[in-house]
């Protein structure tokens, strides 16, 4: 338990259920004095909701953001951060026939196993829907990475046997526009438009497409990160995996690197033309030892099928018996959820970063004796 | 900072450089009543040990544990158990000449630019050394979970080119006797042959070759695991990506499952033959909504190859001029660490089982206000 | 920072400013299928809430409690549970005048020189009202330890000169009658009426008056607390001298112990009538290496007079300029905080004791690899 | 569980019976670059030592204490350091006679409650012994103080009846040489020649005598202790708390503040002769808010006498049988323990206080984005 907080020093803890009144973000320990409204995390949180796109789910919910303490005439305070989500289109009650129904994919099953009561409406907790609170509190921290000059970007890489196959964009800002541009967050256009029609083709079949989604945070200090258990590669996995439908992680070149020689991994040190110590290429993904390198911090993250399927599927109910489970007609499904999770995982990834940002203010005795006052 | 510990309830913290005059562990949580003796905890290291065969380093490390508290006329008290390996063979010297050389692939730059200071003898605390200790508190949470009926059983899958490819054996007693019988821990003898015969290959090389490890755990009870940020899922990549080395992980159909369909993916619910309710196939790995099902958990872990290699490498030293680097003679590596990383990954799963298991008797009313006296 | 949670299993959130648009606090870690509804809450926020009386502050809020996520059904699901208390009253504006000015005994300074900015509004995060928040919590907890047939009971023991000099009830239906009999919750009458008049005087004289409250927990099993850094006490300790104006704390004899000599000190080991084992005097309070003996936990809390007080008082402003503060016109206080602390103490203590029940379920192997099922 | 560590970012894990084969600590999060050996730490371990004059335990141990990680060529790396202190003179056996008998005031009753086991030979993990890591580690923590320039005094103000009634010195060099002067580390040499004879009546007693510490810090800045639930009273409460037989803990006026009035308690502010602004008393005891106000950090603990007494006392057995309970021959104790917990107290001061320095570099952004490299 105590199971919905995610980070150490910038820590939040999000709360509510799919069709409950509202969802929400406490943000503990989010540094004072940084200038914050709820334009700052709007943007953010509308890149995520539903309804966007003839794409996804037609479940139409404004999702507006409202601040409720931690922040005093525009600045935070130190104080915890409350962030508030009112749900307005809930329409709970048509899930009621299926209720007794163990859903293929699904967690009904095991909450059941776990606590002997389920909130099924909408999947209650385990719904999608809690990321909204992790972009809403990442929103936070991406402000804070702007003032530091980092900048997140992820894009969608693969939809099912649809694969981006060219390089990747080097520059933070020719890439953000090219994956901007796509309406399915892919930096390649065409190849953004065979996955468009790969989504629809499976609309129409009534089922679903899995994917994976590559992130890249430039600009990043050496020294992020915590030696051993704290790794920049151990809390981002657990983040990315924390995700509802992530079931891969990988770093740099990730389960390639398997194939590979130590010759063919090993990244050669060089000095750039600025006089800064870099690696000649990037195959350990940023990092070494589990701390960053100052090099591109690169991962991707594997989801599966969105579980909700209109197809209809066999199972049981929750006294064993034989049932066949389709959704209760109206209900309201994304054929792939890989779209709107880019933003959690640029989410996920602020939070991290910020995190090992401020672990890092006590790494050393220079750091702690330092006589300069703060203000 | 604070970041040499591992787990919630059942939580090690680990200590130590490879070149110093120890290293242990301390395991804070473990029950009340377990009996326990070094007997327990000898094996599961010697599996790690160096040494063991032609294929891994030839540093002989006896790699003793001592048993220096927690445990009173052969049981566990609740008390703090501390675990401590004697480092007998340091050759610590021969490590100086490449002091100030920045070494491609390990942690040397990241913890300089962190800390300002590093032990550099034999990587010092980045050491996988450190990997001794997480066995060595594994077995223990492995005897834990054999009163539970649970067994962990990892396995080589992958090594560089090489791939196991055929199905895997279903029974934990035939597969764990299959693994043994390999010196490369790979359940099919025909694989492991060829693994063995590209890790010498690769030796000649003076290069070395990563892999990829399996593991499943058998016997879980479904309820396993926190919804939100302690997914099982959650929790383990945390505990892999935490292994030096590890670059990805993936659970169930894991990166494949990217490539399906909701309706391939999905795993239906069915009644089996004793009544109990499971599902047919196991894409999800034994999960859903990150709770365990009751099915076998699955998942695959990735390693690079061994950063320390003998062949000639570019680099520079820390005032950035260009240096080749060449492992001093005499200095130790394994070809592939995938070999010895097995072990390693059964201790981290069984840390996480433990404290699922442990967080799980506090899920419900039920259970806390249950009557039954301890004793 | 991330100070703003309590508790490790059973662990509480709270945020809000005293003139912000509203204050809450996140559970997380309720175990599930505990019936609950706001009927369960409000009556003891009621007790906390200002302007039930004349002695305390004629501010009046409703402190209205909603449960906005957690329950289903009237039932607790595992999930965290977000209670929100809107603000109704708040009248900001008139604390604007004393903005600059550094208030004698108040938070502004120490905020000022940490955080550099400050919510000066009611005081914001520092003020007491954050302490609607744990009562609310604690109604939860309290619920739970009903279940497991705990009972705790808080009262006034001292305010100003006035100590209550009989001997307390043992029984706890009758002192809980005694207690909720008196407007100072004073379990004697007499008594009683002296701490009234006395706070009447000191209302009167413009100036506040600090006091003494004493917790006594019946029914605890023996075993609670986990030893070393967690004992019952050292949790408790945290959790008293958490609320703002707290000074002081002491279980069982405190400091009147350090007079004593062991031989009275120590209590005997003596059989009940009904063959239980308990101690025949409970001069530790109910405790014995910081684990729960049986005995009734007893423990009392020093507060501090209010700082805010009618009177003028000597000065400086932000710039170490000489200046007189008076409190602005209708400004709002309580000349004993004592009074509406009662509520507030239970709370905590009943935090604590379902965090330290909850830990209890994980002490022994028996426990764990029990077979019974959960449900 | 999980209950042997103490601090967040200084975090401290102890391990060790008072007679298996060593106690040791672990320090994990000991910023890089501080100076440390042996020497120390040693002679803080030394003013613990039992059988340094005729008024502690004759039981001689020589508590040498050995680093065993951590440190590399005199400089701390970031990693954890592991410190162990080998036991040396055990005479478990004599201890068995009463093994089965609870003792008065001791903690094998409720041990015994909660985990069904006990090591019973000289209180195992509950013995007084566990503190002598504290110190250890206490030491370590100093060392960073020192740096900042912040000295913390313990001394004793009371044992049984006779208390130290003289105004405390302000020098903090002149105190901590008052201090160092008396046998019982009482600043006035009258009161310490009273106290001494007190302890000497007591031991021919066979009884034992309670006690209070007095500490302060000087040098603070302003600004230490995080809002709510991590005041700096209430961390320092808990750290207090949960060393053995202390009972009580008090801020500032403390107690008495119970009987002030607001006007007496409040302390004004004002500029002093440097344009600093302080405090013109200090009945707050340096913290307002929960966080440092500049001024001397003042707090007491109170310590029950001693439970083991040579005096036979009453008791049962585990069954409940009626016993009489009398010290093993030639089993130790000291006849007033809280001469020995003075290097305790500053020693969980001192750990409290590095925790708190540590994250105060995280309180605001500025010191976030700070482009001040480390080194």
């Amino acid at each position: 338990m105590a199971s919905n907080s995610f980070g150490s020093l910038f820590r939040i803890t999000t709360w509510g259920e799919s069709h409950g009144p509202a969802i929400g973000v406490v943000i503990d320990g989010c540094p004072a004095g940084l200038p914050l409204s709820e334009e700052d995390i709007q943007p953010m949180l509308d890149r995520r909701a539903p309804g966007v796109s003839s794409l996804t789910t037609p479940r139409k919910e404004q999702d507006k953001v409202q601040i409720l303490s931690g922040v005093f005439e525009g600045v935070t305070t130190g104080a915890p951060i409350s962030l508030i989500i009112w749900n307005k289109d809930g329409k709970s009650g048509s899930y009621n026939p299926v209720r007794h129904l163990l859903k293929p994919g699904h967690a009904n099953f095991t909450y059941l196993a776990k606590y002997g009561v389920f909130d099924h409406r909408g999947s209650g907790r385990a719904s999608g829907r809690e990321t909204a609170c992790r972009v809403a509190a990442g929103a936070v921290a991406l402000k804070i990475l702007t003032l530091c000059s980092v900048r997140i970007i992820a894009y969608v890489k693969r939809i099912g046997e649809i694969e981006l196959s060219h390089v990747v964009e080097q520059d933070p800002e020719l890439l953000k526009a090219q994956v901007t541009a796509s309406p399915v967050s892919c930096p390649d256009p065409e190849t953004s438009g065979s996955m468009v029609s790969l989504i629809e083709t499976v609309r129409n079949e009534k089922d679903s497409v899995g994917g994976v989604i590559e992130c890249r945070a430039f600009g990043l200090p050496a020294g992020l990160g915590d030696p051993i258990y704290e790794k920049i590669e151990a809390t981002l996995a657990k983040g990315v995996l924390s995700i509802p439908a992530a079931k891969a992680v990988e770093f740099g070149a990730g389960f390639s690197s398997c194939r590979m020689r130590g010759s063919e991994h090993n990244d050669p040190f060089v000095k750039d033309s600025s006089g800064k110590i870099v690696t000649e290429t990037n195959m350990a993904g940023g990092t070494l030892g589990g701390i960053t390198t100052g090099m591109p911090l690169v991962f991707s993250a594997g989801f599966k099928p969105t579980s909700s399927i209109e197809k209809a599927q066999r199972t049981v109910d929750t006294s064993g018996e034989e049932k066949e489970f389709t959704l209760p007609e109206g209900s309201r499904h994304d054929p792939c959820i890989v779209l709107r999770a880019v933003p959690v995982i640029e989410a996920m990834t602020a939070l991290c970063l910020v995190d090992a940002l401020l672990l890092n203010r006590t790494s050393t005795v220079s750091l702690l004796s330092s006589k300069s006052s703060v203000h």
